[in-house]
């Protein structure tokens, strides 16, 4: 079973994610029937950092579980302004809530901080480190989609420097999936990661283009990438254009590829896909309220 | 009756404005007895723009009705800073909440996003266009007040710019009332609003000076005329001045003229006048929560 | 009983702060029994100045009674910047409300406020003025550690200019303390408040070290030394190492002595001290949700 607290999407076994996917999968066909799971209930969201997606459905989770929030709002109007660490902030917030979700610049702060306090404390993304909750709702998309086993799955766009990408990766070598990952020769995965992948045994392809390896794909998972990776404009324009996604891109793929993609976007993807049936990023953003209700079910009951 | 989402006060016939008034009386009379009527509806506070009234009366009134709301957040701590397209946003947040309440900047923007989502939503202002929620406080303040049959209103300040006042006159098509329009000749009504009030068949004055109209009104309806609209402050100053309600302006009044405002004010209305019974802009300010509580129920209901 | 309104620790009685300090103990006890003493009540957070541990656990209070809050939101997305005043927005607010905490930057404001009101409103900070709700958690944590009766008490750093200090200075001469009082000459309570502590029959002692009267005191109360108040760093960090206080300063105290603070710190307790008995400070935090219960449910219930 998971721990007090999830820090890193390598931390959950290929039995942890099946249980939080199981439950996600009984709160999505009900969600209106786990109002007394938790009721009382209070969770901590101490974001140091913007999110939409991630906090509502955060809030969205707890409440649906019959619990509820309390929020630490901005940084600037927190008393993180007035110089207090991290390791204070979120010793005295524990006093007030059954658990805290954390997001912080810094790569590494929901470890240290989940060292500081005793209630359940969910990683919701720490710099260029990680957000297993976000890999557990792509893997439940995914799973919903095409299945987690016999998967082709191609993975695109920035591979360098993607939170996501990584411990999505790291993630599927828990079960039999064909990994292609496609991007520009300078957004590739870092060594360390296709260096993890390999020795977890994973079935791994890298690709500069997408043409080839699409008419296998059972999903595509796009990402952005960012303008500022660049030193000119004209040398993002010509890379970007490359790895956006058009219905005549789709042409050549299954017919029930499932695009998918962590938003926001900015172009990667035209709006013309999003009213075809292959259009799965939408679902994959409201998965994280069911996905989010099972890890919280998870570890506020370890806290009875 | 209402459709599924409220973006425009053009929308609501006299039967739908008189469905959500005498609804809206009925919470305004036993304001904690709506606890059941929505237990864990979750609404989304979608503020791209600063609200005090709007953002806290709506979520008032969906905790009065038993449910709950989920918080964008400012702009500056969503995911809009990333780029992402008010489509989208909406798109997301759909999936998290059984309905939205959107403010921004744009005009337009909430019949874009409207068309956008499946649930239902109000807009909550949208830049120079419209805001029917406030429409409907008005007129419930208005009937609570002086009834919304032969009625005769006086509605002064800045008439040009104010979305308020031009829903506000459209509305009142619906009754008969007779509606006066005071305002410096800089400040006076569009000629679309004007021409769209003769279409309605509305009884229309205007008029530069309050004095001479001020005896016949039964509510006089004050806005805010705003400085930047002036070319120097010597201009502001005098023009303000003549369109500030004392005590002594309301000498030559009916003695139950109802004043109100949308508020915040900044000096339109002495403070002097706070305490009469002839101030109802706290009243009105008020009645956002039984309002919106009529309205929510009716929208949320369409979601059953 | 405590009036309607809290807007100062002085006009708390002995009786008051006993009643408030019982009653926190009863809800400290058992957290989760108190969910049905304020079902619906809904609590407005006005914060016009940065906090966290004060909204959170006034947050966390109103919701472990069964209530909820309703928050303004800070400064830059409501009316305020609009220019309205701050008698207008708390008379809007409390249209929606059972209750309003208040904090303003300026001195005098939660009186002011609570003039314009009938809600009950608590005074959480205005400027230098009072924060009589951090004086209740403050006195609730020394009566757990040490009792408020045949007290010695050092209270050190900032007293010329911490609020925080004033108040409890003033609260502890309800009960037989002596107060020890420890600052760089530049930084001693101001005379008014001296004035007020004599008239009151307290025992006070002021000193420049802490060494001599360390042995004798069973809370020592430390606050932070702020660098702003020094015309140089040198100068700062000359005082500010004086008053540190490190496993070591604690070598010649009582083994029990309760070393608190109202927090954030900056490093005026060195991190070192954190997982001794001694270290009370985040306990003291964490009382504020009991300790603010017991207020909420005393004000709330004047409200029915």
């Amino acid at each position: 079973m998971l721990g007090r607290s999830l820090l890193t999407a390598k931390q959950l076994s290929r039995e942890d994610i099946e249980t939080v996917l199981d439950r996600a999968s009984e709160f999505a066909a009900d969600p209106s029937a786990a109002g007394d799971r938790h009721p009382g209930k209070l969770l901590a969201l101490c974001f140091f950092e913007p999110s939409t997606r991630t906090k509502m459905s955060f809030e969205t989770a707890a409440k649906r579980l019959g619990g509820d929030v309390i929020d630490m709002g901005s940084v600037e109007s927190s008393s993180v302004k007035k110089g207090e660490s991290l390791a204070d902030t979120v010793r005295v917030i524990e006093g007030y809530a059954d658990g805290i979700v954390l997001r912080h610049p810094k790569q590494g702060a929901a470890k240290m901080a989940a060292e500081h306090v005793d209630v359940p404390l969910v990683n919701a993304g720490d710099g260029a480190g990680h957000h297993p909750s976000q890999t557990l709702l792509d893997l439940y998309t995914i799973r919903e989609n095409a299945g987690l086993d016999d998967l082709t799955i191609g993975i695109m766009g920035d591979l360098k420097y993607g939170r996501t990408v990584h411990s999505l990766a790291h993630a599927l070598t828990n079960f039999d999936v064909r990994q292609h990952f496609i991007s520009p020769q300078s957004l590739k995965l870092p060594r360390s990661v296709r260096y993890d992948l390999h020795e977890a045994g994973a079935h791994v392809r890298e690709h500069e283009e997408l043409e080839a390896v699409l008419p296998a794909l059972d999903v595509l998972y796009v990402t952005r990438i960012q303008r500022e990776r660049f030193p000119d404009e004209d040398e993002y324009q010509k890379v970007a254009g490359q790895y956006r996604i058009t219905p005549e891109t789709l042409d050549d793929a299954k017919d029930d590829v499932a695009v998918m993609h962590p938003l926001p976007r900015v172009d990667e993807i035209s709006a013309a896909i999003d009213d075809t049936s292959n259009a799965t990023y939408f679902d994959q953003a409201h998965n994280g309220v069911p996905v989010r209700m099972a890890l919280l079910d998870s570890l506020l009951q370890t806290d009875d």
